[in-house]
């Protein structure tokens, strides 16, 4: 979790939305927030109701006078903008620039990330402080993000990054994927059933059934205890029954 | 644009929330919201204060008294949930989904996401009623997501999937990039001026520190418009002083 890019707010004005920040760092295993000249000054309560207690983040913030001052003891900097607005300057989205600033910190060297105020946005003067502009691919008719949605974008690539949860997996409760030897036994339970209820007829049309009906079971990866319970199934709607 | 999941939100409780999640849902391109029996009714005006402009995705909002009824015409759900909670389901990662997402929707089936409510999430029996379950990986010590967060990041990955935005470009604003042949000018412009100032000395040190020079200006991906204001500076610095 240590190494994580500084997030730096550069005159954010609401207190809820610097808490809400300070949430969705946390969310990321981000912990370094930089406050530069905050509009209602710092601390502020109003932070501290919205972080819904991401606390920690908030005690730790460190208050700015300039820009200039937040960044001055950092290696790399990238500047979140929803537009270029006329700069000649490297334009990355989060999850191409993640890489870059994983290897910058990688080395030792220290990272951070400019966001700037509710409505506005990062004034000209400030990007030119940073090495990179970040900016998110979203509808082009609506791509105004609240600030703490930009936090929290970019610290999820930071997170993503690095996370091995697997992409897909079922979950299995204290039980297993059935065997193929439970499954077959299975089927030729309920194929037995089937047949002696009258409901695998005509003859000539068995085989193409009873293989779509293992198909279909076959699709729902069951496991032993599914396997159990259709087994109960089958007793209590026909076997009992008779 | 076409073609995104619905989002539907289970017993939604702060309608301020309902409102950020609008706003989130547009600005991926999502325009289908789905609420499920919402605690405050519907429409609710702390709503449309704290969409920001989404009042699009408020105003087409449809209400269903019961989770049943809202997916009762889709035919791929997914569950967003914290902790797969005893059940016997596939669990995937938000960015591992939205293939099979887009796969499902490609094909012109219908998909939804649920989302519960703010402080409990999803009911087991909701969660029953799905598909898969979606799980974000984040700090497994502070993963809570705020309503609208959650909505945010699996929009996210759903529009990221199919943007075609370079991942890291410069940016070139009314200029192109510098000829070779124009910097090798500049170079030798800038060494004339550094060799009659007696900047470049010991003779014998001089090709590596030409070399060192070079490299630092090649690596700054110069522009033809940087590379004229450079030669300005060569002569505002030392010719027009000589």
């Amino acid at each position: 979790m240590q190494g994580g890019p500084a997030v730096i707010l550069v005159n954010p004005q609401l207190g809820q939305n610097i808490g809400m920040v300070a949430r969705a760092m946390l969310n990321c295993g981000l912990t370094e927030l930089r406050l530069v000249a905050p509009r209602d000054g710092w601390p502020n309560p109003d932070a501290e109701a919205s972080a819904a207690g991401a606390t920690l983040v908030l005690e730790e913030a460190k208050v700015f006078p300039t820009t200039g001052e937040a960044v001055a003891d950092l290696q790399r900097v990238y500047a979140t903008t929803a537009r270029a607005r006329g700069m000649t300057k490297v334009v990355e989205t989060p999850r191409a620039a993640i890489g870059g600033m994983r290897a910058v910190s990688a080395k030792g060297q220290s990272v951070g990330v400019l966001f700037g105020p509710e409505r506005a946005g990062l004034k000209n003067d400030d990007i030119a402080l940073a090495d990179t502009i970040l900016e998110v691919p979203l509808n082009p008719g609506f791509s105004s993000l609240n600030l703490a949605q930009a936090v929290l974008l970019v610290g999820y690539e930071w997170f993503q990054a690095a996370d091995e949860t697997p992409a897909s997996e079922l979950v299995l409760n204290s039980t297993r994927p059935a065997t193929k030897g439970e499954l077959i036994n299975f089927f030729q339970r309920l194929e037995k059933a089937l047949e002696d209820s009258g409901f695998l007829y005509p003859p000539e049309k068995t085989p193409i059934m009873v293989r779509n009906i293992r198909n279909m079971f076959q699709r729902a990866d069951l496991t032993e205890q599914e396997v159990n319970t259709l087994h109960g199934i089958i007793s209590a709607l026909w076997e009992k029954r008779r």
